[in-house]
């Protein structure tokens, strides 16, 4: 199952995800419908239930989805209902953004699944330091680190020079997924999966709709 | 044709482009197949020919594409092949980092085209300072100013509570496009593009595939 789903029905679910939070905030336990989740999402609605009948059967004919169940069964089918734990490497300005926002959502949000552990830098004036209380540690200290903590995902923002380095080593320690905000191609091996978050790729999306 | 294309396949059509620019730096003159672009881009052949042939007839049978013909083809479905204006709102952690990157990889790619002209925050010991030489003014300016240097896109880095506030200026001052960075739901009217970029969501889609 898991390998045959496409890459972009995976991106739907946690879109349906985040409505069914913002939903579920106020009222967790009324229905949704197809029509009402897609407009939200910006899907149609034989997408909706066409994404979401290869997992099961959530909803009931002609009533809808209830909001907490489905937002419960798709926290599991994404592997979110526990926490998974988060490495950053490369502790400047949008490492430590990232840092704060991540750490941030987790204080407020009991269902934010996210744990961002430890920061890395190889800025000795950064080293020591917390970040919202996130410790900063040397980068030499890293794959060591990794082993022990079982932390799972690791967010790269290094400069493009040093992150191929840096992801050698996280899958040397064993993480399973990176996030890099690298401007530059990395390569993993099979079993490590690799997303790439770049801003000039937004915008060059966006441009396209400004003629 | 802009409304009928959907939006995978500019995405697609945005990694394209990159894989081209990053073949260009060296084998400018050659050809690629539809074959090792996908490889490349992470599709297979067959949806690259889909994709380009929305657009018209780019390469040759059994020969592929020429790289710098392609390339610049790409630019002008993108609308790429012209300077296209920023202004950056919030010019805290994240914002500063983002003013770095992308005035830096303007500063060194004559083919990058995107040119941030001011950054605007409501912190008085920001404004008037500035960032990579873009200025940093005061959020009571942005209206005016945006009107007068007829920036395009707005990227909001502000704190979510005051994101929807700046949205609704930016929209009154003529912007086309903004790319939210706020961890908020944002209300446009129709004709302006709304993109969300929200490191949260790329967590969760990763977190699917560690099971």
């Amino acid at each position: 199952m898991r390998r045959t789903v496409p890459d972009v029905v995976i991106r739907r679910l946690v879109t349906y995800l985040r409505v069914l939070q913002e939903l579920g905030e106020s009222e967790a336990d009324r229905y949704v419908s197809s029509r009402e989740l897609g407009l939200r999402a910006g899907v149609s609605p034989a997408q909706v239930r066409k994404d979401l009948a290869i997992f099961g059967e959530f909803g009931k004919q002609g009533v809808g989805y209830q909001v907490n169940f489905l937002r419960q069964e798709l926290s599991t089918i994404l592997n979110l209902n526990r926490p998974v734990r988060l490495v950053l490497i490369g502790a400047g300005e949008l490492g430590t953004a990232l840092t704060r926002y991540i750490t941030r959502r987790r204080a407020r949000d009991d269902h934010y699944p996210f744990e961002l552990l430890g920061a890395f830098d190889n800025d000795p004036a950064r080293v020591g330091t917390t970040i919202e209380d996130v410790p900063v540690y040397p980068v030499d200290a890293l794959v060591d680190w990794v082993r022990d903590s079982q932390v799972e995902v690791a967010i790269i923002t290094v400069p493009a020079p040093y992150a191929q380095q840096v992801a050698d080593r996280c899958v040397a320690a064993g993480i399973r997924g990176i996030l890099n905000f690298a401007p530059t191609k990395l390569f993993v091996p099979p079993g490590v999966r690799l997303h790439h978050s770049d801003v000039s790729l937004e915008l060059q999306q966006l441009a396209y709709y400004l003629d």
